[in-house]
C-alpha cells in the first residue's frame, strides 16, 4: 500500500517582538508563531486551521482522519503545503465520499485548539474497543513525565503552546516516538494521529501512551480512543464529559501528572501502582 | 428597544468522582462539568457548543454576535435553554439573513474553546476603530489582577476551566462587572459579549478592560476588538498573530500578568507606567 507523498514545508516557529515590562524597561521577547493554513481537498476549500506550523502535512493528514473524512491514508495521493500562500493542497485518489454530508454538522468543542468536530464523531464512541491488556506501571509513568520535563521545547523559549507526545512502552522504558507542539492542543493530537497513520500497521497500539499538557476534555479523550491509544496522561485535569467517555471506552485517564504526583481519574486497573516510588507523603494533603 | 427574553437555566458546575493518587489511595475529586448545548435558530440546528453551563443564554447570545450572525440583540425575541435536552432555542423576529452563506466558511482556530469562527470575521478587523484615549495605569492593572486572585472560582475547586472577566476603570479603581468561567475560553469571552450586548448602549467601552486566563491568540484579540474593548490582560502569553492583530487595531495587549509582573506586548502608550510600584528588581532576570 503506497503511502501519500508529503512535502516538508518549513517555517519559523517563533519570532522576536519588542515589549515593555513592569519596570518600564523595553525588552525583546520570543513568542510562538500562529499562521493560517487553508486546506483544499481536490481543489475544494475545506477548512482553515490556525497552527504553529511545525508539521503541517501531518496535521492535515491527522485532521482528515480524526474528522473521519478519510478512512485510510491510502485514500490520499499527496499533501502539498506552501507557506508562501498558507495553503495545503490535498490530492485524493478517488475523492472523499459524502464530503458535503460529513462536514455539514458542526460541533464546537471546549478543547483548546481545533475545536470543530464534524458530526457523527460522538456517535462512534460506542464502537471503540481498546486493547484489553494495556497497562502502565507507576515507574513508567514517572519516566514518561521526566522525559517531557527534559525536552527542549518551543514552550520553554516562547510559551503559549501546548504539547502532545506519543510514547511506546513495549521496551519497558517509555520511548518517546513523537513530540509535537502547537498553538492549539487539538492540532498537536491531530498531528500525532497523522504520524501514526503513516506508520507500519503491524505496530500495535496496545503499548502506546498519549501525553498532553492540555486538559482531558471530551474531544481529547475521544480522539485518543479513536487512535486506539488506551492510556492518556495529562499535566492538567479532566472534565466531566472527558471522564464519562474515558469510563465508557475503558481508557485509563491520568491527570495532574508532574514530578511524582498524579491522579488517575478512570480505569485505574490499567495502572500498576508502585506507591513506594511516590516518596514521603506530604503532612497536609494538597487541595 | 426591547431586550430579548432569556431563561436562566441552571445546572451543576462541578461533580465529584472517585480517583486514585500516587500513594494508591482512593479519593474524591471535584471536576468541572462539560455539557453539550445544541443551538437552534428558529428551529433550525446551527451548532453544538460544549460548555461548563454557567450562563448558557448569554453564551448563545454572545456566540451569535461574535460570529456576526446577528448585528443587534433587538433581532432576538428570546433564548430558551433547557438542560434536560441540552438545547438552546433561539427565536428571532425576522430570521437571520444569509445564514447559509454566513455559516458556510469554516475557520478552525488555535484558541482554547469554541474554535470555530465563521468566515469573514478576519476581514472585519481592518474596519475596527477602538477608543483613542483609553488607557490603564499600572496601579489599576495591579488592582485588577488582585481582584481576580481573590475571587472564589470553579477553577479553585475543580480546575480545568478558563476564566474571563470584564472590568470598568471609569471610577478609578477597577470594578469587575462580570466574571465568567468555562471549559473553553472562547465560551467565556462570548458570554461576556452576550452580557455586554444586554447592557445599556450608553455605557461606553473606552474604560473597559478584558481579562483572560488564556493565551492571547488571534481569535481572542479579534473578539476583544470587535467588542470595542481596547485593553486586554492575560495571565498567559501571546501568539504572533494575536500580536499582529493587536498592533493593527491599536489594542493594548498585556500578558504574563501575575502579582506585580507583566509584559506589555502591544501599544504600551495605553499603559501609564508606574515602575515604582513594581517592587525591587530581581537580581537575575527571569526567563
Amino acid at each position: 500500500m503506497p503511502l501519500p507523498h508529503l512535502t516538508q514545508a518549513q517555517a519559523p516557529l517563533t519570532c522576536e517582538i519588542g515589549a515593555v515590562n513592569e519596570f518600564g524597561e523595553t525588552l525583546q521577547v520570543s513568542i510562538p508563531a500562529e499562521r493560517s493554513l487553508t486546506v483544499y481537498v481536490d481543489k475544494r476549500e475545506l477548512v482553515t486551521l490556525m497552527t504553529l506550523g511545525a508539521h503541517p502535512e501531518l496535521l492535515v493528514l491527522g485532521y482528515l482522519r480524526n474528522q473521519r473524512l478519510i478512512k485510510d491514508v491510502a485514500d490520499i495521493d499527496s499533501i502539498t503545503v506552501d507557506w508562501d500562500v498558507g495553503a495545503a493542497a490535498v490530492k485524493t485518489h478517488h475523492g472523499i465520499e459524502d464530503i458535503e454530508a460529513k462536514t455539514a454538522k458542526r460541533v464546537v468543542t471546549t478543547g483548546c485548539g481545533q475545536g470543530s468536530v464534524f458530526g457523527g464523531l460522538m456517535d462512534e464512541v460506542d464502537q471503540i474497543v481498546l486493547p484489553a491488556d494495556a497497562h502502565i506501571t507507576q515507574s513508567q509513568l514517572y519516566g514518561l513525565v521526566n522525559t517531557i520535563r527534559l525536552k527542549e521545547t518551543t514552550y520553554k523559549s516562547a510559551g503559549s503552546v501546548h504539547a502532545c507526545a506519543l510514547f511506546d512502552l513495549a521496551g519497558g522504558e517509555p520511548e518517546m516516538l513523537l513530540f509535537v507542539e502547537d498553538v492549539g492542543r487539538h492540532n498537536a493530537i491531530d498531528t500525532i494521529a497523522g504520524w501514526m497513520a503513516m506508520q507500519d500497521k503491524s505496530v500495535g497500539e496496545a503499548d502506546k501512551v498519549f501525553y498532553t499538557t492540555g486538559r482531558l476534555t471530551s474531544e481529547m479523550v475521544i480522539k485518543s480512543a479513536q487512535m486506539g491509544v488506551p492510556i492518556v496522561v495529562s499535566r492538567s485535569g479532566i472534565t466531566q464529559m472527558g471522564h464519562q467517555v474515558a469510563q465508557a471506552v475503558g481508557l485509563c485517564a491520568i491527570g495532574r501528572a508532574t514530578n511524582k504526583r498524579f491522579i488517575c481519574y478512570a480505569n485505574p486497573q490499567r495502572l500498576n501502582l508502585q506507591p513506594e516510588l511516590a516518596g514521603p507523603k506530604p503532612r497536609t494533603p494538597e487541595p
